[in-house]
């Protein structure tokens, strides 16, 4: 018999609201959309979502499973996220928070092309040594003006040097223009330095250009590029991993909202398991104590969700960031791991002098 | 000078939180990332958004504006997204209420192709008349049982019949399979009536088959389809609207979890203002009083926001749907005028014989 979609769900109910019912509630929901009574046996035990346990928790909450009949999916990982959470968003008091996935649908959508392993070949780092990452910005500077910014983080040794998520084909640095000149400059640094910086260019654009975008990445020479999966849509991803030979650096924009108590996706299931399952060799992730208010569980529940065993897909790289800093990363690698990349980018510019800025961050962390 | 991106928030503070300084830096955040002592003047005044005003409410809360240069946007709507709600979706407290487009900017985007005079052209409802809208289902059923659905749908003078929202490319009901049936079924229904029933099949797919799919469904003979854009990505909407010739109907699944009070993006912008603008001819909402929680208001703001003199765009069709029933469509036909579809599932079902319920329908509602 085939593997069933388990998801377990935090409900939040109303007093006066029966779990039982909200959770048959949600199996038809996402499944057949009509009531109980239109729905022939048959097809009901084949096709609608089964109750499988729920136990109270405090505070009118609720821990709960349902199943899902995997051919629900059909292989396509648009109707996943409608059977996952397509109409239920629109309803008060439900969580994703965990999913057992179905061997064959790991098998579908495949995982990373790179993964951690792959990022370690490409940048040079070994084992046992955290990866750095920065951000190319700010949006506004033209493309010779960020490619002397990528020749300077080059020049100190930075891993990967990102674009910003914001930058991507304003008239102050057209994208052919501005991959081409920051390609170049870290080709140029690397040269000089004997060193193995990357380049990995935002490619997030509209539906009709991000072939063209990828092909120019690969044909400027670039390994990787620089994805926000919920602007282009997640399966825009899924398609692109692998297809370019370009690894993928995934940005959580837009997916905030999600990451309610009471509602929505949890964040380590979206920007861990979804974006994982879909391509994701780094996914990006607002660390805590920074800009953002991810608690520390909520990053080490997403760095667990982007390395641990999940078929025969690839582990990816944790990758913290949102107002990181020199000071703190040696003990943030100590922390979550040294298989992270440590996305740290405005604490750099404050220090003026972007070659030194990077040499002192690898030297505070042994590399 | 250019006309500038004027957004509106809904701001929610902690007691503690200065609210001038939370629209600084959302005006950073969403645009150069970087504190401001790292922005030359000349780009801050540029590039920067800037805050035009802000007043108190009760509660800590807020209304603000801020202004954006357009040419951030680049003209991309991915980018577009990015900086109304990217980074900022992560934050807490931050709801966008109102954005003023610049003309460029609508123009850029174009629009409803079709919108409700389209629709009405394309069903030969006349202007004075709401036109009627149901959905094909359940999910499990195959081809031939769906088509058989909408064949009884059609001789009852259903204006558009259109797949169920979680009907995708299933082994059930494969997808050229189920529109070739059901299409063919529909054809013959209105040979038989007169009358001119419409077929619009689920088109929401993974990112390399969605041309396929709408090839197949103009192929066929339909003349619009259904898509859920937050699921594909909202710019593939964008990019199908006008290029196969095929009315656009939008789907609102996912988009739920922007929809909090105190955070996100106010569903009258969301399943208005961007779904018109980048191509729903009709936009699907949860109606008050069905399954879902939207309120009256939240309901005739959708309305508004896709009727409301925009640029050069057409309105598009408000589809209140989610629970309504057949002894109501009158009445809120009443409220939201004839510039409305009526989207009735489940109640034409529990009543049996789809053909009857469909011309019980009319009758209620006058046609």
């Amino acid at each position: 018999m085939d593997e069933r979609l388990q998801v377990d769900y935090l409900l939040t109910c109303q007093p006066d609201e029966d779990p039982e019912a909200k959770l048959r509630d949600i199996a038809l929901e996402q499944t057949v959309e009509l009531p109980r009574d239109c729905v022939p046996d048959a097809l009901y035990e084949r096709v609608v979502g089964r109750v499988e346990r729920f136990s109270a928790l405090p505070d009118h909450r609720f821990e709960a499973t349902l199943s899902f009949n995997p051919a629900l999916v059909g292989g396509e990982l648009t109707q996943l996220l409608n059977t996952l959470f397509g109409n239920i968003s629109l309803k008060d008091g439900i969580r994703l928070t965990d999913i057992r996935w179905p061997r064959d649908l790991l098998d579908a959508f495949g995982g990373p092309a790179f993964g951690m392993t792959g990022l370690r070949q490409l940048t040079g780092v070994p084992g046992g040594e955290a990866l750095l990452c920065t951000a190319l910005k700010p949006v506004g500077l033209d493309a010779d003006a960020l490619a002397e910014r990528a020749y300077r983080f080059a020049l100190g040794g930075m891993d990967i040097i990102k674009d910003d998520h914001g930058v991507a084909d304003q008239a102050d640095a057209p994208f052919v223009e501005r991959v081409t000149a920051c390609q170049s400059a870290v080709a140029q640094a690397n040269a000089e330095t004997g060193g193995n910086s990357l380049y990995f260019p935002n490619v997030t654009a509209p539906w009709h250009l991000l072939e063209a975008r990828m092909t120019v990445a690969r044909e400027a020479g670039c390994r990787g590029v620089l994805i926000s999966p919920w602007i282009t849509g997640l399966d825009t991803m899924r398609w692109l991993r692998g297809r370019f030979g370009l690894a993928l650096m995934a940005h959580p924009a837009l997916t905030g909202s999600y990451f309610r108590p009471d509602h929505g996706i949890s964040p380590d299931l979206l920007l861990g398991d979804l974006f994982r399952l879909t391509g994701a060799d780094a996914s990006i992730y607002p660390n805590t104590g920074g800009r953002f208010g991810f608690s520390l569980a909520t990053c080490e529940a997403i760095n667990h969700r982007l390395r641990y065993p999940m078929g025969e897909l690839l582990p990816a790289a944790p990758t913290p960031g949102g107002g990181m800093d020199v000071a703190r990363a040696p003990g943030w690698i100590e922390q979550y791991g040294a298989d992270t990349i440590m996305l740290i980018g405005g604490s750099l510019y404050a220090q003026g002098d972007l070659t030194r800025a990077t040499e002192a961050l690898r030297k505070a962390i042994g590399r």
